[in-house]
């Protein structure tokens, strides 16, 4: 391949688009990778269609090399199929739905669950047809209430999506492990760094699931990582550990005390400490909100359900409840906060001095922190306004209908695998691996026959990788001030000839960058009338990671050999230079 | 690439599709290349998939090589482009529009000539930057009211579709050769049978366009090819030769005759030929349907307009109008037939007897099929019920307002070209190539800064290949009773190996297979545990165009080469498989 940037369908732009914010968006476009056609719906420029297809070449060798086998569905699919799976529904808005000329009903692909799980039903029925990995790479369609940051959240993209299809649980985890090494081969390949978060479901239901993140300070998703080991999670899905229960034997009786404007946590301490801790005398540490237990009100609703049902949430006081960690251990149940309503139909709830009494007294569903142990001893409320009971201890004078992690994370808490403390980090999601089950399974009621003559349910895993977002994550994660350093894997070329001056510069340019394609390279050879300045810009934007300057010095024979990452540059007479390059781009 | 039946996601149907009626979708769907999955919209499993790449990549290969750029747009596109252009409107009910969760109106691209015109206003600017030839290889998707015929006809399929942009007309008739002899290559390498036809331009707009029709008894089009020459035309774009003009001194002058019950050509020819032929004397020639003129009248409505005019067009009364023919020679100006109410509005036309004359008194437009030259004479209508004239002269009795070329064509006719006749067949269109000229530039307002300083209006051309409809198309052409017979270029691979029997046949077969890998071919290896009368009836199905049989013979150190297009088959010892099988597969 050798391209001649004089007729490459290619402008470079000095400034930045004005609806761009991150630093891919801008090189991308700034770059003439991408263009934008509509709100998050973009146009992928030559340079961009390349390095699109390198991107989606090692997605579809790795999987290949792990056993899928590449389909392609369509991306205009009846509405009949997510009606059976009741994904026409909960997608919500975030599906773009439309009508045929006989008015019947369609939707643009977000993911294929649906068609997979029939496609499969359609072709197998044994249990000796298992198991099957089937990929796509194509491109998906979601309705995104903010469209954002090019394509790195895009409504039209690309997207790798690829199901297993197993006859047991064992079958699922090996599919699972399996497309889990093939990412981690795919994602080091593309020179990302990633971290491989635990997940909560979001909208597929089912059990284990993975995220890949790419690390970047521009990532929508906030993450937690250990600063001593691999740990790193999802938010939703941290599961703090649980301290050890303590005896009760020997510990204080609770106490009601009258502890007059103290709706707040703060206002709480701040009266403990000043009455209650003299009272106690020396001895008794000083109260912090951490002694306390706070009880949050919310409502739930089961799907299906028409009713709301109260819900009582006990957590230490120094921490807020997270409500996206409470949805995500929720779901799919829904919850919703109280109103003035609720408190007024339930007036056992005294507002800022609920405690667990009145809660269990009157069958309110109550769930507290995993910190809140047998033998932990709390500062509460004591159900009517002013009061707060002192010394409540959790398993001798209540016990909690059982535990929800639903509390705030915070830099420096414990890593959950015992190694180090946490700190908050923000990535981009580039990859999702899923242990479906048997959902699609069930909706569709795909089964095998067993040895036994006997159907079989079948099991199925699905995973995602963002191709095109892929390309942006790099970008994120790979440029600097002057433009984008591609990893020479994804690249739209290994190097970038530049010919600059009226002297024969070009036509030698031109003549190395022969000479390079002959030896495999991919090659681009800037042969613009142009200025130097401009096309050392240009070479700069575009990041190709290898880049060939013949200028000045080809006077005294001599061109110039650049990295793009290092920025290393050295001299290199005419008659090395080709092989210095084939070097280069072999390391 | 070694793909083993035991695992690969292939399972062939012993009966047609209920829904197939022509020979490729049923061999598709039964050797399992494609499944349905809505009403013309289809998913390609893992052969069908390599298939459709195949075709792809020798699409881009020739796209490449003639200067083409590959780029990706979206398919979810914005209305306003497409109502800037007309073709929202234009399109009807064959356009798929959907709202976004904002309520803005989308479409899903049927061919992308608005967005390529933006794309490269967005980026040149300058006559220098001229000519530009972009493409896409990508789906598409169009509401077809009858879908059919599998991957023929679908309603979402895959395109290449590719856009030239000139700043003169000389620039677009080279940009428009190079397209067209692309297109030939990779139609020939494709291994189709096919005709370039002169065609008429649908809805696109513009001038010059022709056809690439695969020939196939089962296509839709129907085209007229010459017995003698390589004359071939879509029957819209026929061009009746006139013929020379005759004088018209000493023609006997025009006669009206009363010839009661007339009012069919039938009718009239045989009361000719029982009264006046007879009155005649001898050695006038009796009258046939040619010698009449028969006046057919529509009414038209020019685009924007409200009123329906009248339109008379005269033909020979031994052909009908072809309504097709009519159409397309009036686009955009629309065209239906009369109604009794028009008759009625009208009072000189009486029905079955109009005659030029009172067509040219009441100001009718009054259009004549190109034989209609001066100096011929016509038995025509008198205006009066049970009245023709005979002997009415073109050019001395009436001056028409000009001549349409929409009489049917017939098999036999003179074939334009002056060299033989024409006959009717039929074909599918698998390649468009098209000058647009200035349609969307002006839509646009896509300019050129030329080298005067001054701006030229870009030109376009706009040049469509049916990727998943040339699968199709090959398929229709190249197929026995037994199954398809892929020709080598897009064949999902290069030989398949069968092995039949207990006695190892299927590790030797495994074994060959590796070394033919080795060797750089593409292998298919049937390792199922299956009936040898199954496989050979699946190989034929497949279609892989190089078969080796690895059974009984394997005792006697024997294998079978058998090739799938010619049915040959001959006996190899096992020893000189390998070459013989790279041999065979690179003839």
């Amino acid at each position: 391949m050798l391209l001649r940037m004089s007729n490459l369908f290619l402008r470079t732009l000095r400034e930045d688009p004005a609806d761009a914010e991150v630093p891919s968006h801008k090189l991308l476009v700034r770059a003439g990778y991408v263009r934008r056609a509509a709100p998050g719906i973009y146009t992928w420029l030559p340079l961009g269609k390349m390095v699109l297809e390198n991107v989606a070449r090692v997605v579809r060798e790795e999987m290949n090399a792990m056993g899928g086998q590449e389909v392609l569905l369509p991306a205009l699919l009846p509405k009949e199929y997510y009606e059976a799976s009741g994904r026409w529904e909960e997608y919500g808005d975030t599906l773009f739905r439309l009508k045929d000329r006989k008015g019947a009903d369609y939707l643009l692909g977000p993911t294929h669950e649906e068609l997979f799980t029939l496609l499969v039903k359609g072709e197998y029925s044994s249990y000796k047809d298992f198991p099957v990995v089937l990929y796509q790479i194509q491109e998906k369609f979601r309705d995104e209430a903010r469209p954002r940051a090019g394509v790195l959240r895009g409504r039209e993209f690309h997207m790798k999506d690829s199901y297993s299809f197993d006859i047991d649980d064992e079958g699922l985890q090996e599919s699972y492990d399996r497309h889990r090494a093939a990412y981690i081969r795919i994602f080091d390949r593309l020179g990302l760094e990633y971290v491989i978060v635990s997940a909560t479901s979001g909208a597929m239901g089912g059990s284990a699931s993975e995220e890949f993140l790419a690390v970047a300070a521009t990532g929508e998703d906030t993450f937690v990582r250990s600063t001593e080991s691999d740990y790193a999670a999802n938010v939703e899905a941290v599961r703090t550990p649980a301290p050890a229960e303590l005896p009760v034997e020997g510990l204080p009786e609770a106490q009601v005390h009258h502890t007059p404007d103290t709706a707040t946590i703060q206002t709480l301490v701040d009266f403990l400490n000043n009455t209650v801790l003299n009272d106690a005398g020396p001895g008794r540490d000083a109260f912090t909100e951490a002694d306390t237990l706070k009880n949050v009100l919310v409502k739930t609703r089961a799907p299906g359900s028409e009713d709301w049902e109260l819900l009582a949430i006990g957590v230490p006081g120094d921490r807020e409840v997270d409500f996206k960690r409470l949805e995500a251990a929720l779901e799919p149940t829904e919850v919703a906060l109280l109103e003035e309503a609720d408190f007024a139909a339930n007036p056992f709830l005294a507002k800022g001095y609920i405690g667990p009494k009145a809660l269990l007294d009157n069958k309110v569903r109550y769930l507290v922190d995993p910190r809140v142990v047998t033998g932990t001893a709390w500062v509460t409320g004591a159900d009517k306004t002013d009061h707060h009971v002192i010394g409540l201890v959790a398993g001798r004078d209540f016990t909690p209908d059982g535990t929800i992690d639903v509390a705030e994370v915070r830099d420096g808490d414990a890593s959950p695998d015992g190694r180090g403390t946490l700190y908050t980090a923000r990535g981009i999601e580039i990859g999702h691996i899923f242990q479906l089950g048997r959902k699609y399974a069930d909706a569709f009621k795909l089964d095998a026959l067993g040895p036994d003559g006997k159907p079989k349910r079948v099991t199925m895993g699905s995973y995602g990788i963002g191709v095109s977002r892929a390309v942006a994550s790099v970008v994120e994660q790979s440029h600097d001030d002057k433009g984008i350093i591609w990893p020479r894997e994804i690249s739209p070329a290994d190097v970038h000839v530049v010919g600059t001056g009226k002297g024969g510069e070009v036509e030698e340019a031109l003549r190395i960058g022969g000479e390079l394609e002959a030896r495999g390279l991919r090659v681009l050879v800037d042969d613009r009338k142009a200025a130097p300045g401009v096309k050392f810009n240009d070479a700069e934007l575009l990041g190709i990671p290898t880049v060939v300057i013949v200028g000045r010095g080809l006077k005294e024979g001599l061109v110039e050999l650049r990295d793009r990452r290092s920025g290393e540059r050295s001299d290199v007479p005419v008659g090395e230079i080709v092989d210095r390059t084939v070097t280069a781009c072999s390391e």
